[in-house]
């Protein structure tokens, strides 16, 4: 059944919360819970609980949550196991509102644990608390600068991440703020003893701040809700997900890892198609695919332009076939006109379009661009950077400040209207870099700022592509029904 | 038939060469083509050519390659295509060895580009001058320390990459410079007009400090003698392949940017398969998969040993098996020592073996995979980055002087033995790191420096771990034969 909105807001916007187990060992859980949140910007009120008392990390500790005078919206817990049941009772007894369940110990490590994971959750059940985890590492939640699973609290933005792997969901969750991707949520789920990701999901989908949900998953809680809250959440917003265990000995380990059972990957693959979820390959590249949503017009199809110098464009078209796009040959007509815009030694235009390595500004490049979106056979633009000359391998020093002023204006208004045509054609672009180096390319910065995707690798930007045109290609159906 | 050594050595150990076409004008070829040598390291003599006189870059120029007072090892053009065939006499009159047409306008652009072509080698043929290009984008050769294909010297190194793509070509390897990994030699090949790809890889094959050998490759000319060249080379060394043109849309594209016919996919697969090349899914793993096979022996067969906390061990098995490796269940005995090496909380060990997240050094580290090495039914090991638990969340100030010294030495010592494990037990490890941010692992990159591959995600160790189980497999059937 689903948890009404009201009671996660609890967990994800409190304006209080308990940490029951406060330590002032920095090297524990205890510590982290009370410092990370303090450290991080979490503004309500922070409230350590630890029977010997003291103070850790500058807050003075109450000796048991019923001490605390005002209310407590969240406990966030981590003592021992044993422990949890008594804990939980106290917490009801306070009127706490939801609670997170740092510790571990319990269904993960069979039996035993299993029931004494029961019955905290049915004292939980009983007084009305929901809970995260346990056997979890905490949440980050931009809606309230509430951040107890990471070190340094990541950016905000508008990627949500449930994942059930809290180690490796921080490592990935950490990897894509190195690549610069907003986070608007981050919930470790770990065993789902109370809510499950199919509760995370819909709570997700009713926020308006979330875009897109990433799910890290390695067996699925109650099959038929998830997929019936994906389904339902998938008219709103896109779910991209991973899929752990998906092999007989990768299903071994997520059993002990997180109490899962990962069933069989035939079914679950069958499933993520019919519903249209969209399954990523690897790991790491949910969060290159989610980004893609955050600003770009889904494709009216699934017929690409190609816009790359030499083998870029050979790549980055042998990755659209290869993934179910097509790169349609161009009419006689807009050869021609393309042919007045690019450089005379460039070959015959054809799809993709080859710019044959010339150093063109960035209003050229529009030009193309434009002349392939209005073209009613092409749905998307898969192009490289637009090139800035001012910062190819040229001596500044050895040209006239006239000459370096025109082309930085041929180059900042050719980078805007490049910027502007998603938006003028309903059309996306996605952009592949000319180098390594992301400070030789101020126009890279310009683009991802406007919306527009920037890639590594000509294959990432095929995926992105795909990635929309499939989801674009569900939303039609599910407007045709 | 095969070019000798010795004539290519005149193209990648020129002790001299000339630059026809030499332009003081820094937005062309001719320039950069003396500025790049000049600025990167190059100890030869380098010979401006230009008709009308004046200096370039700070050198004399020659009015012809005639004019010039020494010999002339190599010619590097730049001219228009029209003149090819005049300057490359000259060439001939002049004594030059080899030359590097850069100058398009050949056999990519149709048949009377292809006549022109025809022409000037058949001048060079005559004259026993062997070419590079033409319609490429140049060199670098660290034998030399000659670099006119990059606007900066890449690192020295052991990985070879041939590429028929210049500007792709150029910017992987601009890449695989952010990544640490070093060139010896880079070859933009353009159309093969003279010297093939083929000539390439044997000339490579024979040199002692290329490890391995990458190739972009978009249509193969020759075929059969390629192929028979990649035979003799796999003997001595891996060779790496991404190929272009595998969709009939990027097929259309090769014929005009390198005059290349792609041919059918399926057969250059199944002559892949044949030979034991190793084949990237995408561009950009191709020099990730190299730098595996530089320092880490070939692993005896195909069951890895899997290390990692929670989803980390999950999604490195899943790619496992995913790639055809084996992730073999632990017998009793294995599994009672390992118990005793884990933390209390972890799991049962099982493969993957799960270290739960517990900050424990690098010694306990290496005595896990020391475990996992010693057994005859382990041919490799994939693992995180050994921790360092004084680069965690933790605050250095708070602990004692003591611990930090007791810590620190276990975590040097622990690394050291880790790093000595894959040469004692003849079976390579592979690594995956813990933090986006390489600043705060140390202990990755003493394991890089000695040989192990440090990757960012588990499933680039898998695909690294199969091409050294693929490879292996293909030496010992060379052996047993």
């Amino acid at each position: 059944m689903s948890p009404p909105v009201e009671q996660l807001d609890y967990i994800f916007k409190p304006k209080s919360m308990a940490i029951i187990g406060a330590s002032d060992n920095i090297a524990k859980w205890g510590y982290m819970m009370v410092d990370r949140p303090l450290r991080t910007g979490y503004q309500g009120q922070i409230y350590p609980v630890n029977p010997q008392g003291g103070t850790i990390a500058g807050l003075s500790t109450y000796r048991s949550v019923n001490d605390i005078p005002g209310p407590v919206d969240l406990a966030v817990i981590t003592v021992q196991a044993s422990q949890v049941p008594h804990v939980m009772q106290e917490c009801v007894d306070k009127g706490v509102k939801g609670a997170i369940l740092i510790s571990a110990g319990f269904a993960e490590t069979g039996f035993q644990g299993n029931a004494l994971q029961e019955k905290a959750m049915t004292i939980a059940a009983m007084g009305g608390i929901r809970c995260v985890g346990p056997n979890c590492m905490g949440i980050w939640s931009s809606a309230a600068c509430l951040n107890n699973a990471f070190d340094s609290a990541p950016k905000p933005g508008r990627i949500a991440f449930i994942s059930q792997s809290g180690t490796f969901g921080g490592y990935m969750a950490d990897m894509a703020g190195t690549k610069g991707y907003g986070l608007r949520t981050f919930i470790s789920i770990g065993n789902q003893a109370d809510l499950t990701m199919a509760d995370y999901i819909e709570y997700l989908s009713y926020d308006n701040e979330t875009g897109v949900i990433i799910l890290y998953v390695e067996g699925v809680k109650d099959g038929r809700r998830f997929f019936d809250v994906c389904r339902e959440t998938l008219k709103k917003k896109p779910i991209i997900l991973y899929k752990g265990g998906s092999s007989p000995a990768g299903a071994r380990a997520t059993m002990s890892h997180t109490a899962s059972i990962a069933g069989s990957d035939l079914v679950f693959q069958s499933v993520c198609r019919q519903l249209g979820l969209i399954r990523a390959e690897e790991s790491f590249q949910t969060f290159d695919l989610a980004v893609a949503f955050l600003a770009q017009p889904l494709p009216p199809g699934k017929r690409i332009g190609v816009l790359g110098t030499g083998g870029q464009g050979v790549v980055s078209t042998d990755a659209c076939q290869r993934l179910g796009l097509e790169v349609p040959e161009l009419d006689m007509e807009t050869v021609s006109v393309l042919k007045k815009l690019l450089p005379p030694h460039a070959p015959l235009p054809t799809n993709p379009v080859d710019f044959a390595g010339s150093y063109r500004t960035a209003m050229d490049e529009a030009d193309v661009v434009e002349t392939l979106l209005k073209l009613d056979y092409i749905d998307g633009i898969i192009s490289n950077v637009p090139v800035n000359p001012l910062v190819w391998s040229l001596k500044l020093d050895q040209i006239s400040s006239e000459i370096q002023d025109k082309i930085k204006k041929l180059t900042d208004e050719g980078t805007k209207r490049f910027c502007d045509l998603p938006r003028i054609y309903h059309k996306p672009i996605i952009c592949v870099r000319w180098y390594s180096d992301a400070k030789k390319d101020p126009v890279a910065d310009t683009l991802k700022e406007s919306g527009i995707p920037v890639y590594d690798t000509p294959e990432q930007c095929a995926r992105a592509m795909a990635a929309l045109a499939n989801y674009s290609g569900l939303r039609r159906s599910q407007e045709a029904s």
